[in-house]
């Protein structure tokens, strides 16, 4: 399956294709040929057919910065918005070194067996596209890289946490509009992500390893809370007894937590991703929570809250990004910080004085 | 020892003292002698010196809602400034019925037995002074409400979380002015007030009882993350088996749980606070705590962190208000919302059609 991630690049170049241009010749770049836009209708109509190159071209108008994309982009999005929210919505997150790509691989095989398509998609703000994770995914995972129901999709690259979720939960749009039935959202789980990711999947998987009394090392307070799901890889050999050990203390510490909004008792499980061992009990597990949500109605009323949510923390955000792109603000904040640190002023009245002046305007 | 609750009442009066004005008779109220607003040097000076009618009226300056006395509490505030910051911030949470006010009130006392001054002030957004709240307090805090030394105050009446959590933290301010070297936030332990407090007190103590297995029952999730010490009540007589219990289930949860940013490790014990019994003991942990942070610098590193976290903070709940309170923005919200929830818009098309309204002006 082919993934043309350079699409960014010939969108880039294809923006001023209607004027003429002289031509710009850099001998260190092979030459492209320029591909026009397409419009929004041709996408959606590619898209609805599940045709992966039009998918992936979508995506990467999703992700672009141009204004232009943006404007495609957004219409491509409400249009695939009525056939869209018909999957499982899945985050996945732990440390690395838990063996969270193995992990992804079997998980999405095992998926694939019962019929259906598979997105993978990423959330990590610290990604660099230019630095070749594209290659690594495939890598990383090396079996559904290959298989034909299965789309794989990098991180967004680098922006704002908010900027790169965003362009995540509008790919999850896109992908289920393409048919894609099973979706999962990885993060690294040592970040702010899980949050984000958290509001756009119906159940988070946190991969634990068992590890002497320091299981969660690296992982982010909180994360632990927001779990549905605990599930404890590399449960082979000589490690099984530690990883049984890690379950029972695990399981002993999600009893003391107060229930979860949905009613769900997060469960703790065993497996290997390597030996593929314990998969199935894992994914009856899922089987089980989606069936329980579905049942008493909560489903339905996290997709819209989270609905909810993304446009409340979208406005949140741009009021924000309004108000701290300004330069004078940046400058007068500056100094009022610096008050704030060294005790002369109150936080309250250094906040006044900065909003003072951005009001004023 | 007084407590003028009363303060707000003919402050409020007291706004127009300088303009003739015919006098309004209400029969159903009782006459009051009517006081002038004092100048802000004369509060200081008052707070200064330590006198409590001076700090109540001060505090009620800073609770109320009239500009004027916004303008003065502030004044009052920035001159208060560099005589703060000398007290220990200990925020207390516990579900109602885990005998925090009984708690509060041996603890209190326990503090006072080494000398120094303790204020106890409180975080309940859902709180109405009119319901007699003060009395309740005093009733609740037998012994401490009188105590010479203590100054029981409490929550700020009903309003916005933030607004209600900025004037406890200033009032923090006037307290440490007036030379409580010990003040005690409590929180209710079931709502959103507790990541305000978190981020406003030194040290956190979670207050438990032993249960049937659902010790949190009631406990919003993410508090007990929160705490530097968690503390189970009511070990005393036939429940000192199970409180004890509850005490390893505790230490074996947190012990699964990621280090602090203090590099402090979370202690569990037992006390009883009908039968003063564990009281010293938990006091120990409490100055092993301020020792240790005191010691690595996380301290005075985690009170800088506080106050610039507040002025962030107050800049982004102001820019929230100003478009949120906008009638027409309100409006077309509505439609928005509706739309989202309906899946016929995408979140971030709606965000982006109210933000346009917004900064069109």
């Amino acid at each position: 399956m082919e993934h043309p991630e350079n699409d960014s690049q010939y969108l880039g170049l294809a923006v001023n294709s209607g004027v003429a241009q002289p031509p710009i010749v850099n001998p260190y770049l092979k030459k492209r040929k320029r591909k026009p836009l397409p419009t929004a209708s041709e996408l959606v109509e590619g898209i609805l057919k599940g045709d992966v190159t039009t998918l992936s071209r979508a995506v990467t108008l999703v992700e672009s910065l141009a204004r232009e994309h943006y404007i495609i982009a957004q219409e491509v999005i409400e249009k695939c918005l009525p056939y869209s929210g018909n999957s499982r919505r899945i985050g996945i997150t732990g440390v690395p070194g838990a063996g969270k790509s193995t992990s992804i691989d079997v998980f999405g095989l095992h998926v694939l067996r019962e019929g259906g398509k598979l997105a993978v998609l990423a959330i990590d703000p610290s990604s660099e596209r230019t630095k070749g994770s594209i290659l690594g995914d495939k890598t990383r995972m090396e079996k559904l890289s290959m298989h034909p129901d299965a789309f794989i999709r990098p991180s967004p690259s680098a922006g704002s946490l908010g900027g790169v979720a965003r362009k995540t939960r509008e790919t999850i749009v896109l992908c289920e509009a393409a048919g894609y039935n099973n979706i999962f959202v990885e993060t690294v789980g040592v970040g702010q992500s899980e949050t984000a990711v958290h509001s756009m999947v119906d159940f988070f998987l946190l991969i634990q390893i068992a590890g002497a009394g320091d299981e969660l090392q690296g992982i982010k307070r909180g994360i632990m809370e927001m779990a549905d799901g605990i599930v404890i890889n590399k449960a082979d050999g000589d490690n099984i007894g530690p990883a049984q050990l890690a379950q029972a203390q695990f399981r002993s510490a999600l009893h003391l937590f107060p229930p979860t909004a949905s009613g769900w008792k997060p469960e703790v499980l065993t497996y290997s991703g390597y030996y593929e061992l314990g998969i199935p009990e894992v994914w009856e597990m899922i089987d089980r929570y989606f069936a329980f949500v579905k049942k008493n109605g909560y489903f339905q009323e996290k997709r819209k809250e989270q609905a909810r949510w993304w446009m409340y923390e979208t406005i949140d955000e741009q009021l924000r990004k309004h108000f701290y792109d300004n330069p004078a603000i940046r400058e007068r904040l500056a100094v009022c910080e610096a008050d704030v640190l060294a005790n002369r002023r109150s936080s309250f009245a250094a906040a006044g004085d900065v909003l003072s002046q951005y009001f004023k305007k």
